[in-house]
């Protein structure tokens, strides 16, 4: 018997609740420490979500994507108990990219994604695990940041992408760097902040933007990270001199990716990340297809990320951790009880977290 | 004095008569044998193409950027005269893309094109060339074929683009080749079919597509490069078993190129080419970027091509040449006092040319 | 029963006879209708190759890994009996690279390869194929051409590497062609040429070498397919005005391979494809690393090929057959009795190959 | 009049005096707080590299490449006094690669190299410099460790050609990672440990060799950076339980080189990084060859790097500065008058550095 944090997908709703699975063996028990909550998690408890599904023969699923968790058992020698490990989202199927350990790129849509699509979820007390899919944080000082691993690791997927893109042309400016390069994260929210973090690594110009001003803390978070921010809801506050070579959609609003790609630079990348389906469609038009011609515009939809991409952020956190107050990004911690957390997102949330335990 | 078709850009009309133009002194002179007309030169024309300009201190535009010419003078030993040559038509300006010959990358917009922004184009009974604009035809027997030079070049580039993206993910299937991916070209003029045939020299299993039935003679051709064609306006033509891999667009029409970018599959690529600036607006929604991004579908616009792209499109020219009826894509042939062909599309056109001379 | 080109690997050894092979069931039966015989297969006759390899549980080993076949019988309704296809030489094992079809790069020596290790091949009157693994010929006419199939997918694969391999610097002209890049291929054999005309159709100014002079009609092939031959041996012959931008070694001779890595241009790529593992050592210094280093020199060993580049290679030879005279490759017909022609190599051969049949 | 450290290339010597140099006018003018000293320096003193160069007319070469200088002067708004800057070696020429800042890769050999070809370098007390030829470094704290830019730039770029030429297979394991792949780094100085260090955050198991056992502190170090060390002079030592999918190496030697060259995986990749014009010679067999041929090993020579490379140098120095002993990398501090360090290196010495100043 174990808690855990209950939907009935695609319908939603979400209950905390003692309840027995039946799980494989596999060489890891683990139990979670913190499990963060994201507009997916959202999207599936008010049921707006239908591409949701509960495990096969379960009339429900256990939430939860985003976890850093402890081993409690372990018959695999490489892992003890105690041991932090962050369990990875996608499960393979059969098809070449998800035989190469790449069901990120998944060619035939056959993978299962645990608290998502037909594998419970990491929100629960305990619950078994394959070691060849988790991840271990070797720092016990990183137990709370690594629950950012998952976030993180699509930032880490989607910049691989925007580097296999940019080989179409040159991409950098005459001095060979992107010092002159400008990057607009569309968004607020933690993949907006580490999609901005992970882009001044890269030596771009940086600004998040958003449709409304933000608060004094955020503007803080902004200015730490050596970022800038701009309301693209009024006219005056465009940053930069010139257009945009790089743009990180984290909205998936059709009205404002338009509105943004028709301030696209030439050879300009622009990254599809954020998805919403309910939002107002919007119109595009001929002279939108024709910037993207004449300009050699580039648009790509990433989604999830392979464990290599995970690994890497967890090397990116380690390190970011001593020099930047990523810690800051985490702006709420709370219970498994209250579940409100699902139905309602606090003001001025960046990443909400879920502590286990004790 | 030379005769040539002027227009007056971005106005329009078409007028063709003798002028005197200065010209700076290049190593060549050259006169057309074959200049081919496409929907750039009608736009120019018929004043919808915005963006086309006169050369500095001029009155007039020379129309043509697809040519095959004829070498009349040369003080370049390379070079004699009656050689066959095909001039570029993009011309470099100081950016880090056209200081390595890629002007077809400009990163500023500050090249120039032939007989579309800028600069005289080749309709002219006699022009100086710079010889390191122009590539060469070594077979006398590809005179007249060799005015697909141009417009093939785009499709040499397409597919480098799409060659490049393509290393995002595994894009070949489970035994490393295209036999089991599709591949749908929106159009049926020119560039519509020299992309289906360099889609199926790559393996693709190839359909053409429009909204309307095909001549007789038009599905004699799509036969003979041994390609599908479908009317996209009925229900019941789409000929493969599954989900598009590669969609390449020559149409510029939102509504098509969103019908086409909901159908297609994981891993797809969508190749925008074709622009029309008039072109009805359409709706994109949430559901839409949803699938570019659950899918990692990357769309990727792609202008013009460079030097390189040209020695390949002979090289392919003359190669198919021998083994497919290539010839017979140029459906009419007409003399440059005929202006009336800038002004009408023939009925079942897929390329016009005008042949110079004597 | 069936007739049969047996050795016993690695000792070495001819014979030609009846034999009764136990083979698994596949939805093909084939028979070969030509056959080439490469280096590798006289090597495995004089024993010289200790990597190759008998079936488990077999005392012999049928040779042969290039030929063109014709189906028996099929069990598959893609096939019918007369179809010709070329079946592929590797097997996939279980690693990354077998997984997705590109045997070719097997991570860890566990595919196997037909007529060499492990796997019986195609020089027998008869035998099981399965369908996943033969590319079809699908004009009738190029029934004896086609046995270069095999030899020319290595050619395909080889310029996929160095593609991949050319994009760490900007390898082009500053035209963006490669109208002033030098190729020099070393050796004159099949490889070679084919090697010859590829590196031709990407536009590098292209010489086939060796170290003696060649035969009348050996220079006559060289010219009909454009290329230039120098006998390395002499000083005075080396047709080029600047250094060698990409070499392709077809000999495994250290010391042959040395010379020309000293004649390597900045950013030059030295494709290693041929092998002599007797060849005589040679002398290699500090002063050749750091011309390596210095001039960003990269070396890439390039082995086989996948389904893909044979399916390029069959387009490739479809369209050189009407416009090259690529059939002079074959300089020799022999029949399966005699077994002479895998112990001494004719004089002036490129490619002999033993017809099958009746 | 400044005091520099004066060498006469490619003759050799070393002198610390006052001179006059007339220098042409820039935006700049900086003095070295730290310049590092390496094995370049120490070659072109005693007069072993022979393509060192002194600048046009005049008869001594300042010496210095590695440096990190402060701002004196500047007359560009972007830079102030007492601004941290690390000047770059390389000048451009005119060749494609030179042209969008990639003088790295220079296709021709006219570039220039600050303290070694044809410019005079950094260690001198005083000098004029171009401000697009400098990077900025912001974090004051990091004065002394940002010497080790320099270096660390050439890693960064080792990995660039790295992950390139990674691209001709699945280069990584089943699970996407690089967790059970192994590098070799052959050399125990700067740029060893500084490409340990990167492999290791790659995510590969990582070991620096060398042909003797190191000392405690040394010892110390590897431990510190989660690296492993053998001594390739006894046979018991290496640590790994396959062969090497990754060799870096650093010594130039070709003996050395050889014994890693075949202990390489499938699909392995070798970087050449060292170089010793004086090593001696060493043997290369047909084995050899067919070891790289058959395993698809490729090998890559790589030197200096662009400016992008060295702003993401620093990127990495102040993360690492963070989490890592780098700082203990620089194992010696000397005064410039103290030229006995240009003839003879310090035992165990990692980085000898020349403080300036006051």
């Amino acid at each position: 018997m174990v808690h855990a944090l209950l939907t009935n997908a695609p319908g939603g709703g979400i209950d905390y609740r003692d309840v027995i699975i039946e799980e494989e063996e596999h060489d890891l028990v683990l139990s979670p420490l913190y499990t963060g909550i994201c507009g997916t998690d959202r999207g599936i408890v008010n049921g707006s979500l239908n591409f949701a599904k509960n495990p096969e023969k379960s009339d429900y699923l256990v939430l939860g994507h985003e976890s850093v968790c402890v081993v409690r058992d372990s018959s695999n020698s490489q892992f003890k108990e105690g041991d932090l490990v962050v369990p990875l989202v996608r499960r393979p199927g059969n098809c070449p990219n998800c035989l190469i350990g790449r069901q990120d790129n998944c060619s035939d849509g056959n993978k299962k994604e645990a608290g998502v699509t037909g594998k419970h979820g990491f929100m629960r007390s305990r619950f078994n695990e394959d070691s060849q899919f988790v991840v271990r944080i070797d720092d016990p000082y990183m137990e709370k940041i690594s629950v950012l691993t998952e976030p993180l690791k699509n930032v880490v997927k989607g910049f691989e992408v925007i580097e296999t893109i940019s080989k179409r042309s040159v991409y950098a400016g005459a001095d060979s760097s992107f010092t002159n390069k400008n990057c607009v994260v569309i968004g607020t929210g933690t993949e907006a902040f580490l999609y901005g973090i992970m882009s001044s690594e890269y030596g771009f110009n940086t600004a998040l933007t958003n449709r409304h001003p933000l608060s004094r803390e955020k503007m803080d978070l902004i200015s730490d990270f050596s970022l800038n921010f701009f309301d693209y809801s009024t006219d005056i506050a465009y940053p930069f001199k010139s257009e945009i070579d790089l743009v990180i959609d984290t909205s998936g609003d059709p009205a404002t990716v338009l509105k943004f790609l028709r301030l696209m630079n030439y050879n300009g990348i622009f990254l599809f990340f954020g998805t919403n389906g309910k939002a107002p469609a919007s119109s595009i038009n001929g002279n939108d297809i024709d910037h993207i011609v004449e300009r050699n515009i580039t648009i790509a939809g990433s989604v999830d990320a392979a464990k290599v991409h995970y690994i890497r952020a967890v090397k990116y956190l380690k390190r970011w951790f001593k020099s930047l107050p990523v810690e800051s990004i985490i702006t709420g911690e709370y219970r498994p009880e209250y579940t409100e957390i699902f139905k309602k997102k606090p003001e001025d949330e960046i990443k909400s977290v879920i502590k286990w335990g004790e």
